[in-house]
């Protein structure tokens, strides 16, 4: 029986959704995906640790209400959380990262990932600074320790937008993308096309839980900005930092220009985007543009997301799906792990757990 | 150097297109994909058949104009293609089978797989002819034989709906699918829509090449009927004959239904889908239906396909592309030799070339 342990560091949403899924699932996986899950251990800034060779009991994890510090109520728990620790020595093979994203640096899950990479476990993450931030770095740590660095949920949570990309379009000559990258925006353009304002929009998407408090990294487009710098320098070799990318975001948009648009056959979107020019550079953008009715990308309503490829072989290719959600998301770090598993079974990485 | 020996078996647009791409692009492979492509046989009903131990010539193949029989006149050629006896014998690791479409039996498509399968050699094919008919028979040997039975390209082209759907979505709970699937039919509701009856606009795709002199495979939903059937024997185990799916066409809508459809905010696609049913059965169709216009298939225009997967973990996620194109096809072709590609290098496949 294939066996991965597993070290949750972060509970919130989306590590608790893998939780469940573990819960839930664990038999259904070990006949169709081959292998299950354990955890083995789990972190939080809020309730602390707990670390059991043996495994955690995921029903037991997801269903119990704790307070804050509550992990020390755990055999093996603490009511602090030393992250350091646990990732060096809890005997995990796989490092589930879904902490906070510090759109600066990157920290401190950009330590978090290099902690479990030095010490041979393979990392998944959905976390979108270490990836857009420090990638590079990270992905050459992996190497030299024979270990896998997946980050599928950074973009687009569930929706296989880099694996489709850079695996299955492999030879169709990538040349450059554009994608609707953020729901929030996405929705607040939707709600001004039926009439609303867009202190109006953002309140209203607010009330549903689309928007945060503070809406700007949405609405300005900086959350669409970490997006396009992961696609292009995952997809296009690029090595772009966040302000190499030129940034506006949806706030200065009126009703007046969505309606003009309207009249006239066309759609304001939020659009990130990144292509390779003639010289072999890449260059990137997040702004919001006019597309005609009938652009792949205009269609794309509400909280979903979309990626149109731009193809040498085929074209445009696009792939439209969930942008956020817990499950979702979760969903992403299980096929990162269906990634590790596959590539262990074949046999390039021998240091998996069996 | 890793090369593959591949014989080509029917020279039409796609294998003329893939010819092309080696003409031009094995160099390129060799450095991004790791591998390159040596053509050591081709036959064609009409041009005969050339087979040499040393390869042929990509750019001398396509650049030639070879008249009935003509290829009689290359070193090792004959006039007559006796395929059975090229296939067996030809010192290729990959056969790739572009030959016509037999809607009824499949002939003599499956008879080229099968001859090459027992004789281990790879199977790539855009023909949705054996993979409609008898992909279970065609898996079985190929598994015997220890070579791999791809097809891509079957449905939509080189836009990777069978590998995005078995591969990337992978335990994301697929439960059912529907998609536009026929450009021609599409491209003649664009048409209608824009006034033009159902024979004026079959006209216009006649014209413009993308309807055959007969269109019955294409408005009637025969075509779209032999995807369906690929898509759900592969992606949700069913094990459906064509004549197992309902199959109606859009031949009866008339300019009326599609301007009433439009004034109440609907749109009419000629849709293949199937579900997996609460008793575990496959249940699939052909049929015209009246979308919503934020339906993901409603905005997929002329002569562009798209598949919508419906999964438990992400809900809906639809792939967008060509459905048709010799070069588009020749990628899926190449897609399918990838596939093979990373599979040996991975150990699983001993047998293939190095």
């Amino acid at each position: 029986m294939v066996q991965y342990n597993i070290a949750l560091i972060g509970f919130g949403g989306v590590n608790r959704a893998l939780a469940q899924l573990v819960a839930e699932r664990n038999e259904l996986w070990q006949s169709e995906l081959g292998f299950r899950l354990n955890i083995v251990a789990v972190t939080d800034l809020n309730l602390g640790s707990v670390v059991s060779r043996n495994g955690i009991d995921a029903r037991m994890l997801v269903e119990t209400n704790f307070e804050k510090g509550g992990f020390a109520r755990l055999s093996g728990g603490s009511a602090e959380a030393d992250n350091e620790k646990v990732i060096r020595q809890a005997p995990a093979d796989i490092v589930v990262e879904a902490t906070f994203t510090n759109p600066r640096d990157g920290e401190p899950a950009v330590s978090h990932c290099r902690w479990a990479l030095e010490n041979h476990k393979h990392v998944v993450t959905t976390n979108k600074g270490p990836v857009a931030l420090a990638a590079a770095d990270l992905k050459a740590v992996a190497r030299r320790n024979h270990v896998h660095f997946e980050y599928e949920g950074a973009v687009m949570s569930g929706t296989p937008v880099i694996r489709l990309a850079k695996n299955v379009l492999a030879g169709a000559g990538l040349s450059g993308f554009e994608g609707i990258l953020n729901g929030t925006s996405n929705f607040v353009l939707g709600r001004m096309e039926a009439g609303l304002g867009f202190s109006a929009a953002v309140k209203e998407a607010q009330g549903f839980g689309y928007a945060e408090a503070d809406p700007t990294a949405d609405v300005e487009g900086y959350d669409v900005r970490l997006k396009v710098v992961i696609l292009a320098n995952e997809l296009l070799g690029a090595a772009l930092k966040p302000t190499d990318v030129s940034c506006e975001g949806i706030s200065a948009l009126t009703t007046m220009d969505i309606e003009t648009a309207a009249k006239e056959g066309y759609r304001w979107k939020l659009i990130g985007s990144a292509a390779r020019l003639e010289n072999g550079s890449v260059e990137a953008s997040v702004a919001p543009r006019r597309l005609p009715l009938d652009h792949p990308l205009a269609g794309v309503s509400g909280a979903i997301n979309a990626v149109s490829f731009t193809t040498e072989m085929l074209g445009s290719v696009t792939i439209t799906g969930p942008g956020a959600g817990r499950v979702e998301t979760a969903y992403a770090l299980l096929s990162d792990i269906i990634a590790i598993h596959r590539s262990a079974s074949a046999g390039s990485i021998t240091e998996a757990a069996e």
